[in-house]
C-alpha cells in the first residue's frame, strides 16, 4: 500500500491552507460533540516514518478538539511495567470510553514493527503479531469503536533532509541520535516489513489511510478530510440504525463437558479429616510451584466461575494459603461501575492481567458476559453470541503473547446443596453478609443459567485454555481437586 | 524507638498460636466489615529489616480479610514511570478509597531510607523527607484514614541466620543476592538512620508499632492485637461522633493580591490586531522553553482558575498552540465521579501530576475545595478551612521533591463582562454547548464566590507558588499576559 502514494503534485500553498483550515477545524469540533452525544468511542492512530510529521499532524488535529473529550497517548519505548505484561495490555488499558476520542501518536504498529525489526518479536512470528492486532481491532470495532489509522509516508531522501534540518537547530539537534540515523539507514530494509504489516491489517473494520506527507499542509488537510468523511458517515449510519456487522455464526461446540454428572462421578469420596493433610501437602507444592513460575517469569491466570455458594472463595483461600502474597492477586469481580461500563467489557479485566511471573486469581470473570449478562439481558443476543469467539481469541492471545497459562474452573453444585448452603449462611451471624437478595433471585433462574452454563462450557472449552469442572457438593473434595488441578497444570507450564 | 524492643521472652508456642489465631482472624474479618459499612479507609504499613518476616506477617493478616475489601501494595524498586514523578506520587495513587484497607508491604519508608542510604535523596535533606512523609500522612489522617505502621525488628545475628537458612533452600537461594548481603553488612550503619526516621514520623495521627519479630508467632499475634485494638477503638470513637482533630487555626493571610482592580490597571490596553503578533512571538518562545524544560527534565504545573467565561480555555489554547503535544497534557476538571469522591480530594489531581520534563495544564484544580465545594457546601467548614494549609503543603512538596514549578492563574472579569459573554454564548450556535444552567446558578452566588476567591488568594499566595491575577475583560490582553507570565516563570525555573 505504500507504493505509488508519493506525488510531487501533492502540495498546498500556505495561504490556501490557512483559509481552509479554520472552517474544517470548526467542523471537526462539531463532529466531536455529536460523537459524544451518540456515545461513540473513536481511536485515531498516527503512524509513519520518523520525521514524517506525526507530532505536527497530531497537534493540528487536537487543536480542533475540546480537551474534555480526547486523550493523547504517546507511545514510546515500553516502560518496565509494560514490558512484563501481555504485548497488547498497554493499548487495551488506553482504549477510549464511549463518547471519547483516543489519539495514538505511534501505536501498537510501531511497537510491533520495531520488535520485528529487532527480532524480539513477542509472538512466534510476524503473522502471529498481525493476527493479534487484527483481533484487538476487531474486538473494539465490533463493540462500536471507530478506528481510523493514518500512515504518514515520506521517502528516504526527504527523511534525510528533515533529519539534517533538525540537526541544524540547537533545540532539536540532541534528539537526532545515532539510533535515529540507524533507522534511516535501515529505511529500505524496513519498507517491505511495514508495507506487509499495513496490507495485512488493512481491514474493513479498521482501514489504513496512507498519506503523502512530503508537504505538511497537504498531509494535514488529507487527514482532516478523511476524519470528517469517516466520522460523519458513521454518525449518519448509526443515526439510521445501521451498524457495521454484528451477526456472526456461532462458534461450533468444542469437547463436551459432563457438568451435571460431576458430583456423581467423584473418585475421591473423602471427608474433611482425610482431605486436610492432602490439602496441606498440596499447598506446600503450590508454594514451590509459585516460586518457579516467578523465577521463570511465567504469568498465570486462574479463574473461578460457579453457582452462588459453590465455594469459589473457599477454593481460592486454600490455593493461596501458602503462596507468597507479593506474587499473586485475587480479583473479586462485582458489577461494573459507570467508568467500567463505558468501556469494552474486557477492559476492566485486562487491567488486572498478571505481570510476568505473577498469578492473578479471578473470582468470577469475563465469562459474566455469557452468564449473568446473557440471562439478565444486560447485553444483546448478538453481543453474547459473539462473545464466545471474542473470549477464545483473547485468551489465546494472552497465552501466545506471554507464554503463560489460563486455568478455568467451573464449580458445580446441585440445586439442593445450594439451598442447604443458603440457609446455613442465613442462620450463621459470621456468614450472613455472604447472602443477599440477588442470590435468591439468581436461584429462581436456575434453569436459564443451566442453558447458559452448558453453552459456555461447550463453546469455550478450547485446547489451549480448557475448562475444569469440579463437583463441589462436597467442599473438601472440591478443594483437593482444585489445588491438584492447579499444581498439575503448572507442572505442564514449567515443562 | 528500636532500642529495648527485643526480648528473648517474646516467644509463643506453635500450639498456643494455632489455638488463638482462629478467633482473632474471625474478629478482624468482622472489623473489616464494620469499617466498610462506616466508610472508613485504612492504611496498614509493614516495614522492617530484610528477612524480618514482612511477607509472612502480611500473609497472615490478609488471610483474615475479605479480598473484596483490601488491596495489597508491594513496594519494590520504583518503576520507570514512578522514577519520573514526584516521590510521593506512587503512594498517593495507591491510597485506599473509603471503606477499604490498603496494605503496604514496604512503603514510602523503605524507599526513603534506601534513597537516604544511597545518598540519592529526593529532597535536599533527610529532614525534608520526614516533613514530606508527615505531611502526606497528616493529609490522609485528617481526611479520616486510619494509619497503622509496623516495624518488624530483628537483630543482626538473627538476620544473618535467616539469610543463611534461605541460602540453603534451593527455591529461595537465588533471592539472597550479594546486594542483600551488602544491606546486612550495613546493618549497624542503617540502624541510626532508621531509628531516627521512626522517631520523627511517630505522630499521633500515624503512630509506629515496633514489633519484636524474632519469633514469628509472637510477631503475628502482636500485629493482630494492635490492629484489633486500634481499629475497634476508632470504630467506637467514630460511632460516638468523636473525630481525631479537626479545628485548626486558619493560616495567616499572605501577600494581598489586588483582584478587583486587575481589570482597571491594565498596562497594555491593546486590541486584537496588536496582540496577535505578540502572541505569535510568545508562542514560539514557549516552544523553545518547553524544549528546554523537557531536555532538563523539569516538570511544570500550570493551573487556571477564574470566573465562568473568564477565558480559561482560550488562554490554554494560546499557550499550548505551538507546544509539542507529546510533552504536555491539558486536564479539564469536572465534578468528581463516584470513585474519585471516595478518595482524598487530592487523589484525582495527583494522578495527573506531570512526569519529569512534562507540563500539566489544569483547567480548574484542587482549589475547587475552597471555591465551589465551600460555596455549595460540598465539604464542611472545617474541611475547607484546613484546605489552605493542606494545599500549600502539597504544592511545596511537589516543588521541593521534583525541582519543578507551579504557576497559578486567577482570571478576573467583571460581572457585566460575564453577562455579556453568557449572552454571546447563548446566541452563537458554535458556542451554545459552552453555557449551561449551572453557569447561571453560579452567577447568582457571585458575592459568596467573591469572598471565597479573595480568601483563597490571600491564604495560598505563597512565595514558592504565588498567584498571578490577570484582568481578563479584554480577552487578548489577558492572553498576552498569560503567556508572558508562563515564559518568564519558566526562564526563572531554568536559571
Amino acid at each position: 500500500m505504500l507504493k505509488n502514494v508519493l506525488n510531487p503534485k501533492n502540495c498546498i500553498d500556505k495561504k490556501v491552507f490557512e483559509k481552509k483550515i479554520v472552517s474544517i477545524q470548526e467542523r471537526l469540533g462539531a463532529i466531536q460533540r455529536a460523537l459524544r452525544e451518540a456515545h461513540i468511542p473513536v481511536i485515531i492512530v498516527m503512524e509513519g516514518w520518523d520525521a514524517a510529521g506525526i507530532t505536527h499532524s497530531t497537534k493540528e488535529v487536537i487543536e480542533s478538539l475540546d480537551p474534555r473529550g480526547f486523550t493523547l497517548n504517546t507511545i514510546m519505548q515500553p516502560t518496565d511495567d509494560e514490558r512484563v505484561r501481555p504485548f497488547m495490555w498497554r493499548f487495551w488499558i488506553r482504549t477510549p470510553p464511549k463518547g471519547r476520542i483516543a489519539l495514538f501518536a505511534r501505536s501498537w504498529y510501531s511497537r510491533a514493527i520495531s520488535a520485528e525489526m529487532q527480532r524480539t518479536s513477542w509472538t512466534k512470528s510476524l503473522e502471529g503479531g498481525i493476527i493479534s492486532i487484527n483481533n484487538f481491532e476487531q474486538q473494539l470495532a465490533d463493540d462500536g469503536t471507530i478506528i481510523i489509522k493514518f500512515f504518514l509516508h515520506i521517502d528516504k531522501v526527504e527523511q534525510k533532509h528533515r533529519f539534517e534540518e533538525r540537526e541544524k537547530n540547537p533545540l532539536s539537534a540532541w534528539l537526532v541520535t545515532p539510533a535515529l540515523w540507524n533507522l534511516h539507514n535501515a529505511y529500505d530494509l524496513s519498507f517491505p516489513v511495514i508495507d506487509h504489516f499495513i496490507e495485512e491489517t488493512n481491514t474493513a473494520f479498521a482501514p489504513w489511510h496512507v498519506i503523502d506527507a512530503t508537504d505538511q499542509n497537504f498531509a494535514v488537510l488529507e487527514i482532516y478530510a478523511t476524519l470528517i468523511k469517516t466520522l460523519e458517515k458513521t454518525l449518519n449510519d448509526r443515526a439510521n440504525g445501521k451498524t457495521i456487522r454484528h451477526n456472526e455464526p456461532l462458534l461450533p461446540k468444542k469437547h463436551p463437558l459432563k457438568r451435571k454428572t460431576a458430583n456423581r462421578t467423584q473418585d475421591i469420596s473423602c471427608v474433611k479429616k482425610e482431605c486436610i493433610p492432602i490439602v496441606d501437602h498440596l499447598q506446600e507444592e503450590m508454594l514451590r510451584t509459585q516460586a518457579l513460575l516467578y523465577k521463570r517469569k511465567i504469568p498465570l491466570i486462574i479463574l473461578y466461575e460457579g453457582w452462588d455458594a459453590a465455594g469459589k472463595g473457599g477454593n481460592i483461600t486454600r490455593i493461596s494459603r501458602h503462596m507468597n502474597p507479593r506474587g499473586y492477586d485475587v480479583i473479586p469481580v462485582i458489577a461494573p461501575d459507570a467508568t467500567e461500563q463505558s468501556h469494552h467489557y474486557f477492559w476492566r479485566f485486562i487491567n488486572y492481567f498478571p505481570k510476568a511471573g505473577h498469578i492473578a486469581i479471578f473470582d468470577r470473570s469475563w465469562y459474566g458476559r455469557v452468564l449473568v449478562e446473557r440471562v439478565e439481558g444486560y447485553c444483546t443476543e448478538c453481543e453474547w453470541k459473539r462473545a464466545y469467539r471474542e473470549i477464545n481469541d483473547m485468551e489465546a492471545d494472552f497465552i501466545y503473547s506471554t507464554g503463560g497459562g489460563i486455568l478455568k474452573f467451573w464449580l458445580e453444585i446441585s440445586k439442593e446443596e445450594q439451598l442447604k448452603r443458603f440457609n446455613q449462611r442465613k442462620s450463621d451471624p459470621l456468614k450472613q453478609h455472604k447472602i443477599t437478595e440477588d442470590d435468591w433471585r439468581n436461584r429462581e433462574k436456575w434453569d436459564q443459567y443451566e442453558v447458559a452454563i452448558d453453552e459456555m462450557l461447550a463453546r469455550t472449552n478450547t485446547k489451549i485454555a480448557p475448562w475444569t469442572v469440579i463437583g463441589s457438593d462436597d467442599k473438601w473434595t472440591a478443594r483437593v481437586k482444585s489445588i491438584e488441578a492447579v499444581t498439575s497444570y503448572c507442572k505442564k507450564l514449567l515443562e
